[in-house]
Parts: structure tokens; sequence; C-alpha cells
């Protein structure tokens, strides 16, 4: 998509770089714009669904419900309900025929990634995907850099190991740098993750 | 799975039938358990995990929230919400790596089952589903009889369109019976959809 600004220069679609750097160049800034993980996922899939690209929501809440209100003509009204932990990851959807099942994270850790934003069901559960032939994998954002990467559920999970083996409990930038890849962050989509997607996978779809 | 009653009867799978003829032929009946849909398909969806068939859950239930409460000591709790529409479809997952989503219905009516129970979002992600390649469809119970179809879900889509051009607001039952299949009901797993699923897709995986 190319098109001009009001002050007449060409949109450039800017490389992924953190966001001093950006401000240092006076280029285009997409970090820090107040916008959270997951609002800037839910833009990228309305925009993979209306460029028929792909089939991808983020589930609801998963909220225990307690109490609910009848009023008389209008809408009943959850008057008592708590947060519960999803057993699943917040992603899933369809791509080129095959099952596409994520969960992002963000840290404002500059150097590791803590693992305890995951939880052992989400673990267990992104196995079972790989097992029965979906793609699985974790988008994870590090918010003081604005740096986005996915991560194929197989690595997090050998870290996960690591950890329940005694080993550190977070993965370290380098390591996700290592067996992860940088997300390419835009205007639209924002997070194109189906970027990575598509040249880690061979669809014969 | 062979097993025998206490009185010494071999157990033997009923075949699908109305729960009049069960009582009639004092057959091991399954029906009117008090058992919702919902219940029965956690069931079978939870069957299918544990025996590694297949990785299929119902979402959340969406809720908009708007007050939350956070106590000293305690969990947050939710002080007013309301229900939201969902924009897809309840369950979703992944088997013999195709992706498989589908919506459950059911009626009180016995001749007919009117489309009031779906709309517009749903018919026209169900459509969206599979133009990606994934596998999508309704399941329709009758409650007074307890008999369950498996419907695609371009079927579906060819009723909704009839009613959108005037046509009539439901789906009859014969018709029903001519383009869906009779889902097996047993004690495990309670409603057998992948074993139709399995007789009408394949699965080069």
């Amino acid at each position: 998509m190319k098109f001009h600004y009001p002050n007449g220069k060409k949109f450039v679609q800017p490389a992924v770089k953190s966001s001093k750097k950006d401000k240092a160049n006076n280029q285009v800034v997409y970090s820090n714009r107040g916008m959270t993980l997951e609002e800037d996922l839910n833009e990228t899939n309305e925009y993979y669904l209306h460029k028929g690209m792909a089939v991808i929501y983020k589930k609801p809440t998963p909220v225990q419900i307690v109490k609910v209100d009848y009023p008389r003509r209008s809408a009943a009204v959850i008057k008592e309900a708590y947060f519960k932990q999803a057993s699943t990851t917040d992603y899933n959807g369809v791509y080129k025929g095959a099952y596409i099942d994520f969960e992002a994270k963000e840290t404002q850790n500059a150097t590791s990634f803590p693992l305890k934003n995951f939880h052992e069901h989400q673990i267990s559960h992104m196995k079972q995907v790989v097992n029965h032939g979906g793609i699985s994998f974790v988008i994870l954002r590090f918010s003081s850099t604005d740096e986005i990467f996915y991560l194929k559920s197989e690595h997090l999970s050998f870290f996960w190991e690591r950890m329940k083996n005694g080993g550190r409990k977070s993965i370290s930038k380098a390591e996700i740098e290592e067996f992860g890849f940088s997300i390419p962050i835009g205007l639209h989509p924002r997070i194109d993750y189906l970027s990575i997607v598509d040249n880690h996978y061979n669809f014969d779809y």
C-alpha cells in the first residue's frame, strides 16, 4: 500500500527498530502509541479478516458468573462475577486451511521474558495443538523497546521445562532472538505475524 | 466398549432413536438425563481431548465488563457486566490438522428448527471459515425426542438465504433429515460428532 501524508512525504514502511532509534532518526514512530498489544492484535486480525487472509479471533475473557439480575424491560445485569484462569490460549482461528493457536504477552523487562506470564495449562494446551497438526506459537512484546517476537510453542516448552528442572525462570532476550523471529511492525497490519507463519510452514492449501 | 450391567444383561450400544421408542422397547435411555446440550458437548470434547483425538473447546461467554472492585487481600469482583452477542460460533479447535468450528443449538419444537437461533454474524463467520479451508457445521438438537443432527454450514446458509428472500423462518425436520446427518448418542462420548466429520471429509493428515 502506497500513500502520501498531507505533508507530501511518501509513506515508507519502516523496518523493525527500537523506539530510541526511531526518535533519533525522526522517522514515523509506531511505538508508544498508547495501544496495548491486545488492541494491536485485534486490529491485525480485523485486517486479516477484511482482506480475506485469515479468520482469527481473540477468545472472550473467561468469567465465572455468580449473580445475575433481570430487571424489567432492560438487559440482564451481571452483579457478581470473577475472573477465571484460561485453560487454553487467547487467540485461535484458521489460515490457509491450518489451525492457528497463540498466546500474546508483554513485559517491561528489557533483557529477558519472565515465564510467569504463562501457566502449565497453556503449555500443555500448546503441545496438544502441535500434536494434532495445528500451528502454535507465542507473540512476545518487549514494551520498553517495542520489539515483538514470534516464538514457536516448541521452543517455549523447552524453556518451560528448563525452569521446571531448576533452571532460570525467564527466557533471555538473546535466546528469543536466536530461536524466535522478529515480527514486522507496521500500520496495516500492525503486527504481521502471518508473514512469519508463511516463512516457516509449508501449505499445500 | 463391552460391559455387563449388574443385572447380567450385556450392554448394547443403542441406535439413535426417539425416547418414545426407547421407552417402549425398555432399552437403555440416554435422553432426558437432565443434561444440557452444552454439558453433553463439553463432556464429549473432554473425551476427545483425553483420548488424544482432538483439541476442541467451547469459547467463554462474551461479557462486557463495566465495573470491577478490587477488595484488599481477595480476588477482583466484577460488580457490573452485560452479556454481549457473540460475533463467531461457540466451539472451535483442531482435529487431524483441520480447523473445526461449530455452533450448537436446541429447540423444543418437534417438526422444525427455528432460524432465530442463529444470527447474521454467525452465518457470515461460518462462510468465512469454509472459504479458508476450515470445517464448519451446526449441531441441532430436538429436545422433545432427543435427536441430534449435524448440518454443514453450507446448508444452513442456504436455508438462511431462503428466509432472507421471504421464505420460511425455520428448517423443517424433513429437510434436516435430508441434508443433515443423525449424530450417534452414547455414553462416551455422548455426542460423537467427529464420527460424522470422519465420514464426510478426506484427511491426508
